[in-house]
């Protein structure tokens, strides 16, 4: 058999799909930049980089509100939008001192995070021998319009809109695996967060881990190094691209 | 306002969505080319054209099916399969007589159809200022698949698999522009069928026509001149690609 085959599935791995927001682009400097911008442009003091930790702080818990049934499934754009608020109230702003395209429009940072240095590459050298794309929790238009915006070649983007689901919930992986026609085993995630290589595995997908020591800034502390045997580790995309050979 | 203003929706297209079997792709020198080899290896006298073109007649028909709810949602992947064991019957032949691997096999030709000459650039050059993929009945899998062989350059690929709908049922048209945040307004049709046009109009889309007229063969009767004031009318995607600007 030619190709990749996963030691955990024991399948030829023909897709290979990648959380996005950590693994792919760096959406700390991202988020900091533009609330930086925003602060400049409105006279507010703020430290960039602990307000984008604060907004990014929302992000997990208002997703396991629709995990979790509390909540019908919604975007992660109405999430990013709604979580901008709390994180403007726990600095002592008030959201209704801006009009709501400005919000709107800060919100939208979240369309054009920067790729990581070896993403753009490391995708392309993957790409003709596997199907490539997001397996993220953004939306398609999301990813979309981040794919544009920073020249990444996936092949198909499903963002969590068509699956409905949000990782780790198991139709969040197999749901882009049988819309692919490929058996959740012939598909691999790529993240660079062990909790999610914990759901892709349960889902009876293939595994590798993708360090980013610096996702969370200079003081990171979770995810530096793989938890556990994935099918493969790796430092970068560039990285992974050789170990898939 | 920069970019393109569609004349009769008054928006601005940000995404410019291809109909693709016979738009982007020559489905019956593909298909003829695989029918040919199949009639070779089984030592069966045939006019692979010919059964091409009585394989395709099939596929409207059985959408129709779909179409009328006289049958669930089934994607155009299984629907070919049956098409082709009905094809084969009409000339004669028994579909027994192969196995399923074989029948399967010659199936995945729809997979691998060649792009018209002017489909791979035309589409790169529309790129750089529009969200583009294909607007087809095409199952996402075959999608994914037929670019990759073929190398376009989609942004995004939505098979009507994700809408479970098959044009020119409203909801086909309009699932896929809502999913990219936009409304139906702001997304092009690019077409080579005048109901499809008809279709996307109905649906809110703006519209171009793209004359394929030997789409299907030399003889072609239908669809060689638009049949109504399209917004554009283009005589390959390159020319589309020139219009748009």
């Amino acid at each position: 058999m030619i190709g990749y085959v996963s030691p955990s599935t024991g399948r030829r791995v023909r897709a290979v799909l990648f959380d996005t927001m950590g693994t792919v682009v760096d959406w700390r400097s991202g988020i900091s930049t533009a609330v930086g911008a925003f602060a400049d442009a409105h006279a507010i003091t703020l430290d960039p980089d602990e307000f984008a930790d604060a907004w990014r702080s929302y992000y997990q818990p208002s997703m396991e509100r629709v995990r979790s049934g509390q909540r019908p499934f919604a975007a992660l754009d109405t999430l990013n939008r709604e979580n901008l608020d709390a994180a403007l109230r726990s600095h002592g702003i008030d959201p209704g001192a801006f009009t709501e395209a400005e919000l709107e429009s800060l919100t939208r940072a979240w369309y054009v995070l920067p790729p990581w240095p070896d993403s753009v590459n490391g995708i392309l050298q993957i790409k003709p021998d596997f199907i490539v794309g997001p397996l993220s929790n953004g939306s398609t238009a999301q990813l979309v319009h981040m794919a544009k915006a920073g020249g990444l070649a996936w092949d198909v983007i499903l963002g969590a809109d068509v699956s409905r689901a949000y990782k780790p919930t198991p139709h969040a992986y197999r749901a882009p695996a049988a819309i692919l026609g490929l058996d959740p085993g012939e598909v691999m995630l790529a993240a660079a967060h062990n909790y999610d290589l914990e759901g892709a595995r349960r889902s009876g997908l293939a595994t590798a881990f993708i360090a980013r020591p610096t996702e969370h800034g200079p003081g990171q502390q979770q995810d530096l190094a793989a938890s556990a045997d994935w099918d493969l580790a790796a430092t970068s995309i560039i990285d992974l691209a050789g170990r898939l050979r």
